[in-house]
């Protein structure tokens, strides 16, 4: 059954997690550039996180194609050992995430992200073709639907939606802002209804934020649908880091990103909270982004267990709620074993040195210098280094 | 190359990261009996692991054994899906590390930890017996030296280290203690005299505290043998936790253990600065144990490549203290590619309704219950029930 | 000079600080009534603390009159040892605040504050006779001005303005709101428009937020005149502890309110980068409430010395950011004697185990409940009670 | 009844708090300096605050005559605004002392503490004289007892005892020190039997640590004490800020001391565990030193209130556990009118960008320096700069 007649039927579908935090900590991808070309120099590694969002209850497996764009491969291309092109990235992403797919009951979803064409203001032709590109390749082999994720301008995530319904294909769209809305300031609920219009049947959000956060933009899309009497699935798939403190542009200015943000990593339970949540609002399209393991994936499963009437096979290794511990030889650890505790717990950080919230970086650099990037008139690195440097 | 052939010319060795907890957080292992059932079930899984810590620069692989004691596998059996004989866990764990380790340049370390049988007043020989099992498949598959680790008795582990010396391979024994001492009261500095008395040529420490709480047990170690004027190498092997609050048995007190542990995970920059110390302490096995991810164990060698004059496979996709940020698009973000940056980075936890430090529980417990529970005289699990009880 | 004639010259007015937490903590107010007998029953203590406010520069002195009107007296009359006249309270309070007045370069000024009458609904005129019996007081003793403060519905603090105005003398008013506004709904702009139109000089707010949210309510005051082309002198006077977690009604529902606020407590650094962003955002009178201590004040006097040109009295006994260390015997305390010391320094708050936020109370209350209360429909304190009840 | 004749017959006996910190608050004392010139200066605001303390349940007042030391005074005379002399400073603070005394049930202790000349190695005969000189002033006003405070060691502290002791009148003794003990490394054991040998009948510890390692180090003494078979009274008098993150010589080497501790002051059910704790131990003197307020005087009152069989006059205006909110008109302050909530409460820094503890500054220091320091042998501040330059 396809995404949208499973989603039709009021089935609730798991998403997958994050690829390229959990592949950069077992060694396959790059923080800076968080290119896949792992797809084609590793592909055992990609297979067996793929397997393991499997076990863990995804009903959806995203190609592994985040920033496989050719102009992104290329803007980056330096890191790549030998160079390898944007085609082979791809197509290989399409084969490990189907192979891996036949090994149980899920769904590959081809997905295109946010270019550095749109950011140094190429037009909507060169952007479209560079969607287009990958999009050969997905039709090539055949995926079961299509994501556009990871856009911060809807302007652009309309183009990307327009190339992707070309295909034929349901469409996914999920844009990487929060409830103050997209870089040039539309709000989230007007961003839902311009990705509607432009034909996908399924919106919402994903990185950048925080579940809480997410979950309130979710919000907002939802209510500006209803508002235009318009109809959409709802998705969010959202960071597995604590983000309370970062402002419209998300936890990229945080000063943690990417290498300090481990205190800041989501428990098992509070994914349990975030599934109850977006089940109650409505959401059935649950998945989760940046931070995402394995075990994320599981505890949303285990969370709508009752609603969906069965466990993912990961649950084998996994008691609900602690029960594993009821047979530690240490009382107190026994105590530990029920869902009450976990749920109250407030997990100390270990680091009485550190403070608790952080400021977004940023705030230093003149207003002037973000508007002028968030613009787009900010073309090149060089003229937001000279913007940069005049700022200190 | 043996492991004390390397260790006596002065190079310095890289252990392996944390497989149970690892294991856990990707489906294949369940917390609470924490059994490697995975290497029959999953070896894929386990396979893969083992990869990404040699991927990271581990240089020895230790077998994914961990209580792998016939004893242990019984008392848990139940969780173990269809009945899997101890030798047949063993075996494969044998064959996995090998199979990796002939990938690169690493040796195959067969490991023995604490057993059942001890904490319910086996005697001597029949705990002896439980190790020899174990003990038997090593030598089978030709392991190139022996750990034992994880004891909290150091009599249990001087057992242990007598039946691993009957093979004639190197022996390291490692004890999951803090500065505080064994079970029964013994300092590190004496723990030490005594495993090396009873054979091991390396000793040190593993799991139970955090990198710093570890070195500080490891220089206790290091001056009781000093002191008694014996000569071993040091190992360190700690949790990837930071452990500030915790009593004398460590992490597993903690109210987070084991799955509200995420706001104490150890950055990379922490790794680097626990390798620096280890190293000035003259440590020159060093490696992880429970929370060491293969992005850990990277950073261990990292901070030493100056002195071992190498980077590991993996450091191609990681850009020393944080470079490969250098072209990212925001200038604020860019100012994080340098050392001085992380090196002092406070990270915040994102979490401000939650606490920096922690009570161990147990504290409700009377000492008496605690105490007959060190000494071995609170046999049964019903016995401890009952006291729990009384308490309460 | 009277305080119009100050404010219209440009002169920066500053104000006193909290008397009946400062007296609370010294013995001699009762937290819960929080009414001021002690003019009458320890007027030495309020002369003392008036005269240390003077010291510290405080320009104003308030009659220590808060709570005082006769409804409320009466209300909380058990408390009081032995019955003492609203008259005797109120007359009390003037005497003191002009004989301390007198003994430097001070205004006194006679405050007014909202009623239990309101609260209980009684209707316009009830609720304004109280007002007018405490005015008779204020003019029979001559105060120089009067202020309206410390009021949660816009409604009531206009009507004490129109009955204040009768008298002739200047007014004042502040309403304890944040930036969501009045208890009914209505912004602080609107707010500030009415009590401006029922002819208050001097408009702003006083207690119940910290002083950086403070300031946000006055800067929202601030624009709403300016849309409405109506001209005031602007006011703050705010907490003296940091509440960045409070919800609409303030502090009162921290739950550390009111005897757990110390960790809250605003440090003198604190103080002086208020004075300086009240300064920019054109307040002129520039006063704390509950937790302004003497030497916050004098925090005030000392950054705004160059603007004012001299420095108050109390400053004799204190160095400029933290100079009087520069003797110290110790290098490093000797190292704290400088501005961007103490400007930079993030105080940590010595409880590891405490958390840096709480959620406000009230939050396991219906909303029915709350929005009963806010709207003057539960009247006694039984409805109340039963509606508790109900929702535990 | 004098001091000993109280507790003998097993009297709880309640100290006053803390006068440096209280006055420089009040804008009265230099923080710094730190001496008592308000005694001549601003006689009433001294006066109010023993009578605040009286009122709280005081049953000794000290004389206001810290660091009064002729020495001290000449030392940092310049912040005197008008030279006055070390014997009018020690007689207006007898004489304020027992003016408040004799308007309730309390003795007056005439108090001496560490000198400049000690610690720049003047000789035993010198440094007497210093304190002899403050002596002649105490017996001449006929106080009811004295107090050698503040010592940092042992040595100057029995000194200080001996001279005491010629008095003829009954002595106390209480050492700035923590559980490691004196500057020398005397540990506390050692102190108290040196003290006691040299005539002391009341020892202890004051100032420099929060109330819990006070205790600890208190009951370090007793345990001196028993080992010697050596009897005298306990006392503690502790800082009212949490410092579990301090060094050995205590708050001063805090980054926050001394314009900065805020966040750290102890709150009323912090303190009624203290007295709770320290009357446990044994201890019947039990007072407070920097940082408490009359409130927390008043709380140690409360707390033993069941013991002594009354209350302090300054209860009238406070109910025990919050009782006094019994009364709010809200429902859930209402509910914060019990033991078990104050009790329970966690309370929240309201600091979200703020740690919860600090490094003590003087690590940076060489060990060279500290010693050096520590060791007397860095006799001037000229010697100290150098070293501290040469260590930057």
């Amino acid at each position: 059954q396809g995404i949208l007649e499973r989603l039709d039927a009021g089935e609730i579908v798991i998403g997958d997690g994050g690829f390229v935090f959990a592949l950069e900590k077992r060694g396959y991808v790059k923080a800076g550039p968080w290119t896949p070309e792992a797809t084609v120099e590793h592909p055992e590694a990609v297979r067996q996180l793929h397997r393991e969002f499997l076990r863990a209850g995804s009903n959806v497996l995203q190609t592994f194609s985040f920033y496989a764009s050719e102009d992104k491969l290329e803007n980056r291309g330096n890191y790549v050992a030998e160079k390898i092109s944007c085609q082979k990235v791809n197509e290989a992403a399409c084969d490990i995430a189907r192979e891996v797919a036949n090994e149980g009951d899920a769904l590959v979803a081809g997905g295109v992200s946010q270019t550095p064409s749109y950011l140094s203001c190429k037009d909507k032709a060169e952007v479209k073709a560079a969607f287009r590109k990958q999009l050969d390749v997905f039709m090539k082999k055949n995926v079961d639907f299509l994501i556009a994720e990871y856009f911060e301008h809807v302007e652009e995530a309309v183009w990307a939606v327009e190339v992707l319904k070309e295909s034929g294909k349901p469409v996914a769209a999920t844009m990487c802002i929060g409830p103050q809305g997209d870089m040039h300031g539309v709000p989230p609920g007007q961003c839902a209804v311009q990705l509607v219009k432009a034909g996908a049947s399924i919106v919402g959000v994903n990185c950048h934020f925080d579940p809480d956060t997410s979950l309130e933009t979710v919000k907002l899309m939802k209510e500006g649908l209803q508002a235009a009497k318009l109809k959409a699935h709802l998705i969010s798939q959202p960071l597995a880091f604590h983000t309370p403190d970062c402002g419209k542009q998300g936890f990229i200015d945080l000063p943690e990103f990417p290498f300090g943000l481990e205190p800041r990593i989501v428990t098992r339970w509070d994914i349990q909270k975030y599934a109850r949540k977006a089940y109650d609002l409505g959401i059935r399209y649950i998945g989760g982004c940046c931070g995402f393991e394995p075990y994320h994936v599981r505890a949303i499963a285990e969370e709508l267990a009752p609603e969906r009437g069965f466990l993912p096979e990961a649950s084998e290794k996994h008691g609900s709620w602690g029960e594993s511990l009821s047979m530690h030889t240490k009382p107190w650890v026994r105590a530990r074993a029920r869902k009450e505790y976990w749920e109250n717990l407030k997990p100390a950080s270990g680091r009485p040195y550190c403070p608790s919230m952080s400021k977004p970086d940023g705030w230093g650099v003149t207003k002037g210098a973000r508007e002028l990037m968030q613009q787009k008139e900010a073309t090149s690195e060089q003229q937001l280094k000279e913007l940069f440097q005049k700022q200190k």
